[in-house]
């Protein structure tokens, strides 16, 4: 059995993965609470999603805060929930280096690509530089956060096909199942301890390793 | 039925890939002929694979003759043998712009990454450059190539996995499997004029709307 484990949220627009992770709590396929949604955004739609689900919703305002004090108000959040695992889910601001050094290896991004490719800060237009670079293999990563903007150790990478009449809404939709479909794995890998950190590759250990026993 | 396309091939290593297209066209699956291989190193084995299998295999000393004279040299045999379509397979030598022009969507390069992440001139090390980024996905490009580095517009690509053991050498044989099937695709849509280049982007059109009659 592994522990249940306390989730943070962190998202600027819909947050439209966290509902994946809600669905599968729900559904007893996840031991896991998401115990708080924080935005940037008042009208972001993820506080609404976490209202609509019993989730406790949190708007900071950014105001003419320094990075590091709007840093800190959410670390504090965070802290008095005990969170073991934060995902920035289309969360529009840059981490400090404080929050990184303090949850290192704790904050997962979902970044809508195959990076390194369409990375470093293009999140608004990613799909629309896939189309327009003309590939034909997209996907999606999820990796730790560092002090690199879209740079750190990738947990879960998924592919995705282009077709020949794709558009940027039906690509975004293709590549947020592959989304939803890695973050889940990438929380069941963190809950389960098989994820190390090696630099900037995460070795993925096999059930066997972890020192967890499986059966119940 | 769509015509025979003669294959003209530039290598400067092994040439693996170019097994995959004798291959395809010995089994009868390919109807097209590689008439000529033709390498800027006199101990490339992709001129010795081609002695093999009776195609004729083209050394050019690079000595200190300049780009232009080189590509003219190269050009002077494509010309003699009308090849329809190059095929660059680890070919380690830019080609100039009076090259590109003549045969304008007509040269395709195979790339062993998912452009356009790992490219830009580190055809050596990719692997080695992909294994320690830590990325879990990778794979081939098959590309038209244009003026700059890597950068035409894509044909093809092929996804692969990286597991967790992966060496460069594992790495290597995967990503040559993904590029063989790649090539041979390429080929065969070039073959029945299904590709249509507009800007970077290569659009694949279905079997219908060729013009070309599929039956005998």
């Amino acid at each position: 059995m592994v522990a249940k484990i306390k989730l943070g949220v962190l998202s600027s627009t819909r947050g439209t993965d966290m509902q994946a992770i809600i669905d599968e709590i729900k559904a007893g396929r996840l031991d896991a609470s998401i115990e708080v949604v924080i935005s940037n955004r008042k009208d972001a739609y993820a506080l609404e999603r976490a209202r609509r689900h019993g989730i406790e919703a949190v708007f900071i305002e950014p105001g003419d805060k320094s990075r590091e004090e709007f840093d800190r108000e959410v670390m504090k959040i965070l802290k008095e929930k005990n969170i073991d695992l934060i995902l920035l889910i289309a969360y529009m601001r840059i981490i400090g280096p404080e929050f990184v050094s303090e949850y290192k290896n704790k904050i997962m991004n979902v970044h809508p690509s195959l990076l390194p490719a369409f990375g470093g800060g293009i999140d608004k237009g990613v799909h629309r530089a896939v189309l327009n670079h003309g590939v034909k293999i997209t996907g999606c990563t999820i990796h730790f956060v560092d002090e690199t903007v879209d740079g750190g150790p990738i947990v879960v990478q998924k592919a995705v096909s282009i077709g020949e009449d794709e558009t940027v809404d039906s690509l975004k939709e293709k590549v947020q199942n592959a989304e939803k479909e890695g973050i889940i794995e990438a929380i069941k890998l963190f809950q389960e301890g098989r994820l190390r950190v090696n630099g900037r590759r995460v070795r993925i250990l096999s059930d066997e390793n972890t020192g967890h026993s499986s059966g119940g």
